[in-house]
């Protein structure tokens, strides 16, 4: 390199950083703006949450960057980044509590891990919080005695059981639990209490940040207007509530998570199993080769319990697993007669199936897989 | 919302605005001196991807961010996102020609994607392209005959015939192909002609924006010192070159490639076998969820025949495929049988295996689920 582009780039680069200094001190500005913006709505007990003032705001400044000539799309990118911050902030503020009672919430399980981001999200909502664990099952009586509300949060496999072995609630207390499956534990549930029962599905892992944006299912068991606060104060909380019948949320969970799961798992034993050298995969991987295989690896990262109860649990994620192999076999046998024809066939046969969703995931894809390149060392 | 709560709110909101258009004009400011910078590594044909520069500027602003007490993280990713942007707009300026040579460059197949992207990449550095498509056959001998590079860009189905059909090319000239197979073609090369000879696997898309981060294979022929310059334009360009022998490149491919596209397409077969409804699905989808149906859902987005080809292209790939069914069965077996802890042994086997990758997997993705979040509406 030459002194003289040495010295250009290095002029360039003090610009820069002085720029990125600025552009850092209006983080800060914008965070504390926004944390004023989660006070105020705190004491006026506001969801944290408000799509539709996103959506325009975000529209406003699309068109002023295009105006500068910027692409529309790295404001967008850049400020959604930035309202994930915000909403993490949130915590810090405390959220409204949406039913000021001193009678205490337990959550049974609340020592694990989802347990416990509902015992953060209620405590910084006010709630007085007991827990109720394996340890402290003697006590079980003197805990509940007083309980508004009881949240069962333990693993699938002893849902029901911890259910029926629950001592009696207060008539008007509130049962719900946080399973994933919900049928079952809805109708143990129903069967033990004879006050407000409600089944909860949040779709999410313990590890988000902030509830914001996130999905509750909500699977109504009795006296839907008793627990109608509860579904408040998790809308405060910024997640979306949808309703659903237990038995619809339980179909379509077979197919996006027990199954899922399942053939994730298989991926990653057939990995082990072929001895592959990781180090070489990736080595050879383009971002979305990356991403699949990170989306398997992070499996093995977690509770194999946990994998094990979910696909376990439900009796009839067996059969959709079975109906894979089956397809898998029919597709094996194209392959194995050089069936090239009946491939492309079947392909665009599914495709047609997918209709406009296929375009649709392909656009949401290639923004994740160009974050995915973003990241790389 | 009381009156006092609006005007908190609108005042505030006032505010982020102004911080807001403060942030777009820094942001267009930021973009500007990246191009000259991008201007002066042109001048110097320098590539415009410094990964040591990025590092170490990305490494102060997270020490500047964390004075300031804003997440290292948030500033990271903005810069990064910012960066891809100037990548993207590297291309107004054009590229370093690192071989100056009135001799034209020959793209076979160049009205295709991947070749049109290879055309614009070499038009914008200089170079003279022209294109041999079918229509131009009769042409050919007369179209290569002053040729310093051939770059073969042809379905893999009719790869080898292509090269085989090449009319003679001057003795000096290059002869490169960009299938995603390298062994074949690789020998048909070298058995066509007798220059300089080289595979090369761009691991990216037709569609990406640039081709900075991302990763070129590059499979030896024949007489590498002559086509170094080749490489080097292709460093200039931003990618990353990473040497391989070609049985072991196809080794992995039939992993990363042909077994991961069989079985997301089974995936998707089976979903439209299930006749699962999709917007149901959509509305119980976490962002996991949402994420593995869109990675599935984009394939049907694109050409039956290009995955066809890539499937049917490898014979070895038809046994990797069968050995993940029986891996499939195998588990199944467990699921039938009830064997839990035959389950979650062969899990946690699989983890050990994993290793400190499952670990690594978990916490890139777990940065990329968060990301898809942000863009929920």
């Amino acid at each position: 390199m030459s002194e003289k582009t040495n010295q250009d780039l290095e002029r360039l680069r003090d610009q820069i950083d002085a720029v990125d200094q600025q552009l850092i001190s209006l983080l800060r500005q914008r965070l504390d703006l926004v944390a004023q913006v989660g006070a105020v709505k705190h004491q006026a007990g506001l969801p944290i949450y408000a799509p539709q003032r996103e959506a325009s705001m975000l529209a406003k400044r699309r068109g002023e960057a295009k105006e500068l000539g910027i692409a529309p799309q790295l404001v967008e990118d850049i400020l959604r980044r930035l309202m994930r911050e915000s909403y993490i902030n949130e915590k810090d503020v405390g959220f409204k509590q949406i039913n000021p009672t001193p009678r205490p919430v337990v959550i049974v399980g609340g020592r694990g891990q989802l347990g416990g981001l509902f015992n953060q999200m209620l405590t910084l909502s006010g709630y007085r919080v007991e827990l109720l664990d394996q340890q402290d099952w003697d006590r079980a009586e003197e805990i509940v005695s007083e309980a508004q509300l009881v949240i069962v949060s333990v693993p699938i496999a002893v849902t029901e059981e911890v259910i029926k072995r629950l001592p009696k609630l207060p008539d008007d207390c509130i049962l719900a639990d946080l399973t994933s499956i919900k049928q079952k534990p809805l109708q143990a549930m129903l069967d033990t209490h004879s006050g407000p029962v409600v089944g909860l599905h949040p779709m999410f892992g313990p590890d988000v940040g902030s509830l914001a944006k996130q999905l509750v299912v909500v699977c109504n068991g009795r006296d839907a207007d008793n627990y109608q606060w509860l579904l408040e104060q998790i809308k405060i909380w910024g997640a979306r509530i949808v309703d659903a019948q237990a038995k619809q949320h339980d179909d379509a969970m077979q197919l996006v998570q027990a199954m899922r799961h399942f053939s994730t798992f298989v991926y990653g034993y057939n990995l082990y199993k072929e001895n592959a050298n990781l180090d070489t995969l990736l080595q050879f991987s383009s971002p979305i080769y990356r991403l699949e295989l990170a989306m398997v690896g992070r499996l093995f990262a977690q509770d194999a319990k946990l994998y094990a109860d979910i696909i376990f649990a439900q009796e009839h994620s067996h059969d959709a697993i079975a109906d894979y192999l089956k397809r898998y076999q029919e597709a094996l046998t194209l392959l194995n007669s050089g069936d090239r024809q009946g491939f492309i066939d079947t392909f665009d046969e599914v495709a047609q199936w997918f209709g406009d969703f296929a375009g649709q995931f392909q656009r949401e894809s290639r923004n994740m897989l160009k974050s995915a390149n973003d990241s790389r060392q």
